[in-house]
């Protein structure tokens, strides 16, 4: 039990071998030693009812010196070791979950999935015969043929990083050791006796954030995570800024790549210390990220990543050395680069993909990750098709009249009263609303000082909502009628989010026609690209929205509908699932079959790339209405959720009155 | 011609191909593309006599725009190229030997042998699609298309440190490039368009001296060789002195281990400098060294190799990058470290293995590599057995009152006068033979400094002949009063070699009776492990005798059968080959073959651990004496080479009645 598998074996054979000849997998470091205690079972009855009145186990052998030990040192509490119990008539045995080899986790995802815990890496405990006079071969000779003895490995290889810890590490463990291995085939680290703990890291460098997953590759537990800004935003916001700098600056590459690698250091040294680790506990790693982050971190110059035809070095998952790039893991350290699909569909595609498996689920799902370039998938079982858009950072808060990025005293999310043309706001680090017409007041600390993506988003839709704007994304003159808010600058206008009293600048926060218009270029890069993708797959509705990236999490499925930054959907299938391609990345790190399901997602990915396609420029004209032109959002007026009951009515009514006006 | 290959081939066909079909081995570096010029041929006759009476070769289509191009900027000089000539008739062609494939060197060993040149990397001329867009692969993807388009090469890999180099060198070749590829599997150096050149270094690291050769991995070719101390002796003169350091100091290990690779980045600098090449263009390395020096370069504690028993890290081959070693050559570049045999007997043993061979020649061969520690080799083709004995430093000038290293004013050659006891020498540096007797006198800055291993062997060898010492190696009292270059010092004495007039210290210099014991005991650690060697074998006579060692080339065969340091054997057959262990670096540097060949002699090798050997004290007790207590040395009393005519007949007298008394 649990498998439910039954058979006979020899008298005399061990549980654990007799759970090996029945194909159940039963975990076991010791290889048999009753040292490493893994592979404890339940005994659930010695015989059957058949055969006695007695429930009592006698139908295995019983506890001999070694395991009475054990017991006494980390009390079985009843269990058995597998290895030490000798089969001696019929027995129903229990392998409880920790003793199952190959754990599985869930995946934390849009859609929950179970995930087998068999990383590339993993520990073997053996005992090597000493050295004596008269045996020439060197001590890594003894460990091979004992590896292979023991555990059925042969054609290893032991890493140069590895080789110089050999002797002493056996002699220290009295010639017993623990290996750790990669891909069953390179020993990579040696620890004297048996040890137990084998830990990675899942990377996702994004073009803002940087984030930092410590796994226990045993269990597959996320130990903790960690995160910094990309220091390369010194150097530009998006990512063609960074190319640019690369190009005009000749030790531009090599600054931005020590920077990556040192906030690397630095994310690997904090998730490692919050768990009485070290970074030299670190033997894997699995990176992804956007193909110029990629290209930057591996030392590549991202140039051609620039221009036309975008050609990439190599879109090939790679197989490194840590100490290659710089990283300060343990010395010989693995790292894994998840593949990337094409000049602007980065490894931080693919582990969405990996992550949400698209072409896995029921109906057309629609993945945006919206960033600097929003990458766009669209797939179900029969095809998936991705393709990058060229947003800008505007949704970054970048290129915005008092844009900032997502910080304390961002304006994270905006509500206008359509009467009144008031709005209410929250700033991130305050917990609550604030109304300022209602006479709220914040700590002067708590005073906003810019608006950040989400914020942006929420405005201009909140705005348009309003009739502020309309759905061109013009100011209309007669609200500057409604309100003092509202004002016309000669060819231009803004509004008045935060009059200056209330800012921790001492200047109004306001969004103005550039601001709208900046928003509008961005939404229809990826509506475009969205609307590219569906009119491939010869389709005119998705069945789900998935928002991927940190950002998307923080999006208002309601608000992007409004803008047209999605295409309509019922909102209730509009979900955001946060740092999909990390998620993706611990996925691989976890499971080493799923390095080769990313590569056969990427190159069955169906790759279009939009600047090549005649409709793109019309498509993306037509995106720049609110929320579109042309296409119709027949579920914008119907699910309104987060907004009170009294402002809903009101705004189903103005969305239907525009939809009708406009279609 | 020269290969005498006959066929058919299809009317058309090219001569590059036709010579494929026919098992041809024709050079070829552009695939095809008349433009590398390396398959020129020269056309013997257009057709046969029957076919008609002239001999314009016209059965070979003429040459077109490119093969002209050729022509005019390098002058064919009437060849052809043959990738370009077309078979239309009956030609006869002769393959020039830079045409050949597979060129072959002589091998300067003692036995002169032909190698082909078939080094681990090699140069591949290939052109690619450019990137186009709606092609989403990268260029590493579109290379390794082309290498197996054009060069049937597949599952290729890239190193990490030539990818970043990848898109710029495409670029600057306009999408042609010259890969350097290692083992016909991994892309480690990339040159825009078609270029020429590829280097390797075989270096030996002894325990005293380093040797680097940098070769043309093309032609075979030694371009230059340089070496240097091994600035280790610092921390001691002997193998064991440098492990007892790295035991006691903390940092000794890793001090020994910077020095080293700091000599060797030295070593490729100078070497490759003088050829107006840089490290950088250095793209496979073949290290020997004795099992200390081995695992200090590799960063591997010796500890071990200082207790029983002797347990080595690892005996087997090492393919590793320059990199990991610390080694500032090509960022990509490959080491290959050939394998050791025993605790003892290292890679630089394999190499002399490998230039010497053993196992290969008729009768019994006896290597021996005089240094330090004497590694023993003595086999033929039915067995190859190997030893190591500690003689000691004495044999390089340390333990030596007098002694020193190899270098200018150390005195190398001595000869003693038998009736007068009057020494004549030579000193390094200074071209002539020096008799002070004779009034010889020399420049002051040529005066002797001290005597280094060779003189020390000579001396010591004199004053037996010269009846200074018995061949116990005591003083013998009566010389005192033939000469007062002898005096007895209380229970000891010494021989006055320079007067202190003559000496560049302004002190004697004097062989003690110290000095002779220290080579005593060298000697007879030498002379009993060969004789256990020859005992396993059970032979008492071997066929030809090799010096091996740069130290081997300077000693006197006469002289180190007088003392007993080499077995009795016709002195012809006594030859020194020099740094025999360089030599075999620098075949497994060539040819690749010849490094599987390496693995299997050592492994092949029988190893005789001379300290299981119950018979080695009695042995080195009996060799004590000079030449041996019990040995007969037949050949002794006949071969005298390289001294004068009138010293020749007084030795042989005295030295067979000297054997005639002591057997």
């Amino acid at each position: 039990m649990p498998s439910g598998r039954k058979g006979q074996v020899a008298a005399g054979t061990n549980l654990l071998q007799a759970a090996q000849e029945l194909g159940v997998e039963l975990e076991s470091i010791c290889g048999g030693r009753q040292t490493c205690g893994k592979c404890q079972i339940i005994v659930e009855e010695g015989h059957f009812p058949k055969h006695g009145i007695t429930s009592r186990p006698d139908h295995l052998s019983p506890p001999a010196a070694l395991e009475k030990e054990y017991d006494q040192e980390h009390n079985l509490n009843g269990r058995r070791l597998a290895c030490a119990a000798q089969v001696e008539g019929d027995v129903l045995i229990t392998v409880p979950e920790e003793s199952q080899a190959h754990k599985q986790i869930i995946a934390k995802a849009a859609t929950e999935r179970v995930i087998e815990v068999a990383p590339a890496i993993r520990q073997l405990y053996v005992e090597i015969e000493p050295a004596i006079l008269g045996d020439p071969r060197g001590d890594w000779e003894r460990l091979a043929q004992a590896l292979e003895d023991q555990w059925q490995l042969t054609d290893l290889e032991i890493d140069i990083k590895a080789l110089p810890t050999l002797q002493s590490t056996l002699r220290q463990g009295d010639f017993a050791v623990t290996v750790t291995i990669w891909q069953d085939r390179k020993i990579i680290r040696l620890q004297p006796g048996f040890q137990e703990g084998v830990y990675g890291l899942a990377i996702d460098v994004g073009s803002t954030t940087v984030v930092a997953h410590l796994c226990d590759l045993r269990t597959g537990e996320l130990l903790s995570t960690k995160s910094a800004m990309n220091p390369q935003v010194r150097y530009g916001e998006d990512l063609m800024s960074r190319v640019s700098y690369a190009n005009s600056e000749p030790q531009g590459l090599k600054r931005m790549n020590r920077l990556i690698i040192q906030t690397l250091n630095e994310l690997a040294e904090k998730a490692t210390s919050e768990v009485n680790l070290s970074p030299q506990d670190v033997t894997d790693v699995v990176i992804v990220g956007n193909t110029v982050m990629h290209h930057i971190l591996l030392g590549i110059h991202p140039t051609q990543l620039g221009v036309a035809p975008f050609a990439l070095a190599t879109y090939s998952a790679l197989d490194l050395k840590a100490r290659d790039l710089g990283l300060s893991l343990h010395p010989a350290c693995q790292v894994h680069v998840l593949p990337l699909i094409a000049g602007h569909v980065g490894a931080d595609n693919v582990g969405v993909m990996l992550a949400e498996t698209p072409g896995e689920q029921d109906g057309v799902s629609l993945i945006v990750d919206v960033g600097t370039n929003a990458e766009i998938i669209l797939g179900d079982r029969t095809q998936v098709l991705v393709a990058s858009s060229p947003t800008g950072p505007a949704f970054e808060g970048a290129q915005i009249t008092h844009g900032q990025r997502a910080a304390p005293g961002a304006i994270e999310r905006v509500r206008i009263d359509p009467q009144t043309l008031e709005p209410r706001l929250q700033v991130i680090g305050y917990p609550e609303w604030i109304d300022p017409q209602a006479g709220d007041e914040v700590p002067p600390e708590m005073k906003a000082t810019g608006i950040c993506g989400s914020g942006i988003i929420e405005a201009i839709a909140e705005m348009f909502l309003a009739g502020i704007i309309n759905s061109q994304g013009h100011f209309i003159t007669s609200a500057t009628e409604r309100s003092p808010r509202v004002q016309l600058k000669g060819r231009t206008a803004e509004y008045i989010l935060v009059e200056k009293e209330l800012t921790a600048t001492g200047s109004p926060i306001v969004i103005t026609q550039n601001d709208v218009r900046a928003i509008q270029l961005a939404k229809a890069a990826l509506y475009a690209g969205t609307k590219l993708l569906m009119d491939h797959r010869g389709i005119d509705r998705v069945d789900r929205v998935v928002l991927a990236g940190a950002f998307g999490s923080f999006i208002n499925p309601f608000h992007a509908m409004v803008l047209g930054l999605i295409p309509d959907c019922d909102l209730d299938d509009v979900i955001a699932v946060g740092n999909a391609a990390g998620d993706g990345a611990r996925l691989a790190l976890l499971n080493r079959e799923l390095r080769l399901k990313a590569v056969r997602l990427a190159r069955a990915a169906n790759y279009i790339e939009t600047p090549l396609e005649t409709t793109f420029q019309d498509e993306f004209v037509a995106a720049l209405n609110l929320p579109h032109a042309t296409h119709p959002f027949p579920h914008l007026a119907e699910s309104l959720p987060d907004i009170p009951e009294d402002q809903v009515r009101e705004r189903r009514n103005r969305v239907r009155a525009r939809h009708g006006s406009r279609n």
